[in-house]
């Protein structure tokens, strides 16, 4: 057993080369057991096994350093920088990152988990590097699939040229499975199959083209032959790009047959058939993503001009795409495009639906505000997994209606529950203008009421679904739950109060806004998003500016804390936010209480 | 004369080659005298005369379609398309728009302005063409310069694989001048200069890697060569690149000596000499970043870590980037790449300030939110010319607000003054967290006070310049001089307002705002950017949360449209969005008259 004896990159060193071999062996058999209950990225990491022993072998972090794009494919470099025990990687992920921390050990640089920024921040800290004049290596290793993003490309660009015919000692490791998150696409995926096909010495090399030093690796789980290869990567002085080809899931058969499925799950499975072990399931909850694929399949079955745009993420399935071969694009790991892409499908007069992971919209605000917005061409985005989220802080989901409610031209909605949803991908079809539909990941299915029961969608208008008096609460998408707990008690309380869905948070509807003032003392916001900035302080603010002086309406705001939860069970951060209907009531029965002293 | 000839690209298919070559001499003379009396981009148009004479030459405009990138290069096609009389492309920017605008002309498919976007929007166009099955040419124009943005890079990726084989009818010229807005930097810019100097023959083509076609146009500026080559286009089933090289200022000699002075100029000039003609200015201003750039250079002087980060526009001016050379980067147009560089700067150790233009942030969301903010690491971003400002819609500075001040651990401050300016860069330079600094393009001198007299800088307290009752007047950045004259306004009025420098619009001083209510019945604010989503609305909504419900203190916020301002002057703006201090008083004194019945 010798991984036993690894706690840090430096006893790696005393290992010879079968020893280097075995310990790979470990690592994987211990990867997959890990992974296998606790879930993780199951490929990316039994794919980088070898190259990332052989990493640690050759170079001297934390002095020399690594940079992982994304860091999703960095449990085999975290086992080897002390974090072996106890299955510290990925048994519980509400205690414990699977990304690279700066707090967890010297070896990790950076806080991460987004596509496409290990060669921008690998190439800062050369800079760093060089104006102290040090003289280490710097890494990056980035996949094939985080390459389709447009970030990868500039510091590509960047780097090549900024070391001024000095020693850069910088090396970008491209590590090509041959697979995005999804299957891998666009004309460098093409490339790097022509280059691993004739072992990289098929013509017209981009990297050779923007100025680096190129080798090709085809044996990337060959532990010896990474050892040669970075090793020989001292003799360069040039910026140099290894091409590392190495295979998805390598040992694990059947994560090696469906790459895609493959990529990363979230339950636990046995490691010998793959078959998943099925957890039963606390609540009864949907994903949204999932309800829609199969209603927006329809539509684009009805119209041709319906075109699905996805961004790397296979949230349709592969069912869709095989489908509607026609009218589904996906651009990879590329969400700016793939806004800017669908402003110009719309211009045409076809019907783009856009489907972005909520968190990711980040990489499109300026397509958004500019393509899209500016230009009022009538793409519709939906944005799924948004809000409060189990999730790595890095992708988490609580930013994005500050990040885009401030467009002119751009209508938000988000709908409370699936029927809605339905009716807002319905409407969103037949307007002129650009469209967001806010979705977070899961939907509690007893929300659900019959399309009938559900008023008619009108632009920028409010649905006043019960009227009342004194106190109004306004809950936005899928709180409107809540809001719905939070009348029912005050019910109970013998408070009558207004319950409103918003349904559109990217304007205020001011007419029943108003007519609130005449009669109640106090309004109540709830949103699946950031307080601070959110969707409720716009509402607060409207109250706070409006015309009467003598006016003493308050307003409560519930919503998120402005911060980057990791991996904080959903649970936990209502409790932490207070967005729990007792807890909501009891500061509206105290609020009434100082009003009627 | 055979332009009066010309009113759409119909009648240029009449002439015959020797007709053409005069034309492109015409539209050329025509060009520099407009520009010269009234601005304009004078180096990217007199370089693409030929070549757009050339494609509505070959090509069937608006039935096929042309995408010009960011469109500054766009005059020729203006000419061309109908918009030729009484100077209309550059006379009279408040009234017409010097990019593509839909609403001018069919020939023009969007409203454009920012760079990197035209393959994505062309591809679009291409997607809806071939849904509805048509095949005319669609078209992306874009330069060396745009090429280094990594949306570029991302649709030229999705671009190559798009059409699966079918006839494409997609073409991209790349219209090489070899310069960016500044100068050309990166590995593509290289490699683009080896295509040159072997005729499009040298070995590892970027574009052929990643699947296109390639033809190699040495005379971009032989209107007959560009008429053949675009002409040969038609033979090729595959997506195509046209790399044309044109010269920048193309028939100007003192624009083609100095490409950068002459990308774009805003000032008239003798069309024979190249001299400006100084316009004398109405008030006393000056730019911001220009007093920045003297102080920045002493601190890279003192402290060789001092490290300046530019993003294609060279704000500093050469002389600093020349004075220290291994200090200043520049990464080109490619503002996200700059973040995430600059992260890694800081996370080594080195004090990176970067200068990006106010509204060019929107492309580094991202980058400021994941590898800055959750990183916590120390660099400097200072905005310049942010907020309400004579510009293109595409270009409008008042989104940034909202955009930013929602991201955890990013402390954003605007100054009022020049010297306070400085302070904050002094300030900036001391703190182990990110910074964001924002400037507005002018600065009124008279505003500015000696360091003496400026409290010093404390994190996230409002300093509040003078105490008074009943109204306070909080002005953010440059609007504070607003504020005072407010201030000073109404206390003729016998009013003893209180007046606030805030400072800091990424989190409210509470301790400040709670105080306020005390003998305060309306709190205004004033702000250079959007009001709705902004940061006044934040101090309302602060106040509408409060916890006593008895309270009556109002808010009034100030500050832009939520719109698209479109070359709209300044002073116009401030009209439109009641910024002049005497409707602000005459405000004010209305709701406190209120407040008194």
């Amino acid at each position: 057993m010798y991984l036993e004896r690894i706690s840090s990159p430096n006893d790696l060193k005393k290992l010879d080369t079968k020893e280097l071999q075995l310990l790979c062996e470990e690592i994987r058999f211990f990867l997959l057991e890990g992974m296998s209950k606790y879930g993780g990225h199951v490929g990316p990491n039994l794919g980088v096994v070898e190259l990332t022993v052989a990493l640690h072998y050759v170079f001297d972090s934390p002095k020399d350093k690594i940079v992982f794009d994304v860091s999703h494919q960095a449990y085999v470099h975290k086992i080897l920088t002390g974090r072996k025990n106890l299955y510290d990687i990925f048994r519980d992920r509400g205690a414990k990152s699977t990304y690279q921390r700066q707090n967890e050990s010297e070896h990790d640089f950076f806080d991460l988990g987004l596509t496409s920024t290990s060669i921008s921040l690998a190439s800062g800290l050369a800079k760093g590097r060089d104006i102290f004049n040090n003289s280490e290596t710097i890494i990056a290793v980035i996949g094939d699939g985080a390459l389709s993003g447009g970030q990868a490309y500039e510091a590509l660009n960047n780097a090549a040229t900024q070391f001024d015919g000095k020693k850069s000692n910088f090396i970008i490791i491209v590590n090509d499975n041959e697979y995005s998150i999804s299957l891998g696409v666009g004309g460098l995926h093409n490339h790097l199959k022509a280059l691993r096909e004739s072992n990289g010495t098929s013509g017209n090399n981009v990297f050779r083209a923007l100025g680096y030093e190129y080798i090709y690796l085809e044996h990337g789980n060959d532990v010896t032959k990474c050892i040669t290869t970075l090793q020989g990567s001292r003799a360069f002085d040039a910026p140099l790009v290894i091409h590392a080809h190495t295979t998805k899931g390598e040992g694990c058969h059947f994560a090696k047959i469906d790459p895609p499925k493959w990529h990363s799950v979230s339950i636990s499975f046995d490691t010998r058939s793959g078959e998943f072990q099925q957890v039963a399931k606390q609540t009864k909850t949907v994903h949204y993503a999932q309800v829609g694929a199969e209603y927006i399949s329809q539509m684009a079955g009805k119209d041709k001009a319906v075109i699905v745009i996805l961004a790397g993420t296979p949230v349709l399935g592969h069912k869709f795409a095989q489908q509607h071969r026609q009218q589904c694009v996906d651009v990879g790991i590329a969400e700016a495009n793939a806004v800017s892409f669908a402003s110009g499908v719309a211009k045409y007069g076809a019907k783009p639906f856009v489907f972005i992971e909520g968190t990711f919209i980040q990489r499109a605000y300026s397509q958004l505000l500019i393509d899209l917005a500016l230009n009022k061409n009538p793409a519709v985005i939906i944005l799924h997994g948004s809000g409060i989220i189990l999730q790595d802080s890095t992708h988490y989901g609580i930013f994005d209606i500050p990040l885009i409610s401030h467009i002119p031209n751009l209508v938000c909605i988000s709908p409370t529950c699936e029927t809605e949803y339905i009716m807002m991908l319905d409407w969103a079809y037949e307007q002129q203008f650009p469209v967001i539909i806010r979705l977070s990941r899961d939907h509690n299915a007893s929300m659900d009421r019959p399309r009938s029961a559900i008023a008619p969608i009108e632009l920028n208008r409010y649905d006043v679904i019960r009227r009342g008096n004194t106190v109004a609460i306004i809950g936005l998408g899928i709180f409107f739950a809540i809001a719905i707990e939070v009348a029912d008690t005050l019910k109970a309380h013998g408070v009558d109060v207004t319950l409103i869905n918003p349904r559109f948070y990217s304007s205020l509807d001011k007419d029943t806004l108003s007519k609130l003032a005449d009669d109640h003392c106090l309004v109540v916001t709830i949103e699946n998003g950031v307080r601070e900035c959110g969707w409720g302080e716009r509402i607060a603010a409207f109250y706070a500016q409006s015309e009467a002086l003598d006016r003493a309406l308050t307003v409560l705001t519930f919503g998120a804390d402005k911060e980057f939860a990791d991996w904080v069970p959903f649970s936990e951060l209502l409790e932490r936010y207070e967005l729990k209907s007792d807890k909501i009531v009891k500061k509206i029965l105290n609020k009434i209480a100082k009003a009627r002293r």
